[in-house]
């Protein structure tokens, strides 16, 4: 790599955003604590996978570090920008999954890999709620923006929201996962202030990550719910397992890659329904609320229309 | 197509194995009953989905049968047999999932597929337990035998056999998905009968399911379990899961076909928990016991080894 020790700093970085992330989460539940397994991967590297369940908020959390290197398998290898087949890979990755569907789940993923001739950052946020709330799909939109626009260089939000909600999109059943947020991918910094620059982004957005979701869980913490609410709860995670089974890269990446499988599932939430063809909710009610903006993305921001995304891979 | 009207038949044939199958459940289960959903497909064809839930023995049984046509997309369609992407298919498709951990799940399939210059049958049926019952598996894989020593000219049970332990593997779980029984694929006759003889064991096959099911079925109903037996079936539901959505080509064809999403995906379990790392069970516990033939496939006929299945796909 012409940028030699980019690679050491991200995965140093990643590894404080863990830390950082986890006594965050674990002040904000306030009950439950983050357990911490380190592994070793056959074939080079290794990781530290910290997960809390049975909080008083989080019915599971996960919060991920890992840094990998060694060969992907040539069919693989051949999707992925760079020439050979060697590669190295650091990043840190979570989801909560907060007991009360009143509280939306949330995903958030920072990463740098290097492979052949090519280095890049990836990454973004996004977040589900199961009942929509209005204000926190525009406080969580607002964070990200701002982090986006201290880098006018690197990032740019109306592209990464787009992206966002075309990446985490379920063809199957015409839905987006969530209300989106913000992704990003194969972000070299070419022309443009080179990966270092990338790297300043990819700081600041990791550490926006608990000031887009704290506020959000501390005023959710306290809504009532009933057993229908949390029936449609556990539905509606179906369709975060048939997204990270079917469609997601991250997901993909560690099981091609022969990531520990514990760490690569541990995104999966932890009580699930498939019920057949529920069909879709009442006319006017709260889950036929959150069902249209799922299917018709918003412009939370108001920033009238969006960038396209980049369609190159 | 060389053999005309060999669609129709089969097509016929799945239909009424549905509805002789559906009974047969029905009149096990003795107090749910199956509802039926046709659907027509946007590009060609249709078909009848029969759900049963909330019955005696069945927390959710599905009954699928289809008969659909229409173009594949260009990149799937290269990685399937026959020139162009023009297609037909037919098939009946079932999953069982007791409510008891005691029973085990089955899965059977039988489908008839044309793509251009080539045309043939696959399918087969495996048994996924929660509790070992070295009995069941027995009783399964004979009626499975005695099928495909009625077909010799098409079907080899030993072949069949390991073809299914290779087939549902789960890579990432070093595990296969249950006990087997058998799979087959590409069946198009050449050489020993043609699709007439294909047809006529597919017919054997599919009219051996409620036969290699029901005695199992009847001698666990009764079987007492405890809470802690129920979350461990939960648990072991999820791989059934991670296979359907990751490895199966079934349900990959189906929704890549844009199927009806509700009728693939009937095939996944009513409730499932994930469980970040629960560790090996303890050894010698019942558990331990079906974790152990699940990562090394028993001869349950004790027939001394096992043909290679065929490895051109």
């Amino acid at each position: 790599m012409s940028e030699g020790g980019i690679f050491e700093r991200a995965a140093a970085l990643f590894s404080t955003l863990q830390e950082e992330i986890c006594a965050g989460l674990e002040e904000l539940d306030g009950v439950g604590r983050f357990t911490a397994d380190g592994w070793q991967r056959e074939g080079g590297g290794g990781g530290l996978s910290r997960v809390l369940t049975g909080g008083r908020l989080f019915e599971k959390a996960g919060v991920n570090w890992s840094r990998v290197e060694g060969d992907l398998p040539a069919e693989f290898a051949a999707q992925i920008p760079g020439s050979g087949t060697a590669f190295s890979a650091s990043g840190v990755s979570l989801v909560l999954h907060p007991g009360s569907p009143m509280m939306p789940t949330v995903h958030a993923n920072f990463r740098f890999l290097e492979k052949g001739d090519k280095a890049w950052f990836g990454g973004g946020s996004d977040l589900t709620p199961y009942y929509l709330f209005r204000d926190d799909a525009i406080h969580f939109h607002r964070t990200w923006q701002a982090a986006c626009t201290a880098h006018p260089d690197v990032a740019d939000y109306r592209r990464f929201k787009s992206w966002c909600d075309e990446y985490f999109f379920l063809p199957h059943r015409g839905e987006r996962r969530g209300v989106g947020g913000i992704f990003f991918d194969y972000l070299d910094g070419a022309g443009a202030g080179g990966l270092e620059a990338v790297l300043a982004f990819a700081a600041e957005a990791g550490r926006a990550f608990l000031p887009a979701y704290r506020p959000i869980a501390m005023r959710r913490a306290g809504e009532q719910y009933d057993e229908r609410e949390r029936q449609w709860q556990l539905v509606r995670r179906g369709r975060y397992v048939e997204f990270n089974l079917v469609y997601d890269r991250g997901t993909v990446f560690g099981l091609k890659t022969r990531g520990r499988t514990e760490s690569v599932l541990m995104s999966l939430p932890p009580l699930v329904r498939w019920e057949y063809d529920p069909g879709d909710p009442a006319p006017g009610s709260r889950e036929a609320e959150l069902l249209e903006v799922l299917r018709n993305p918003v412009d939370w921001l108001d920033l009238g229309g969006s960038a396209e995304p980049s369609s190159n891979h």
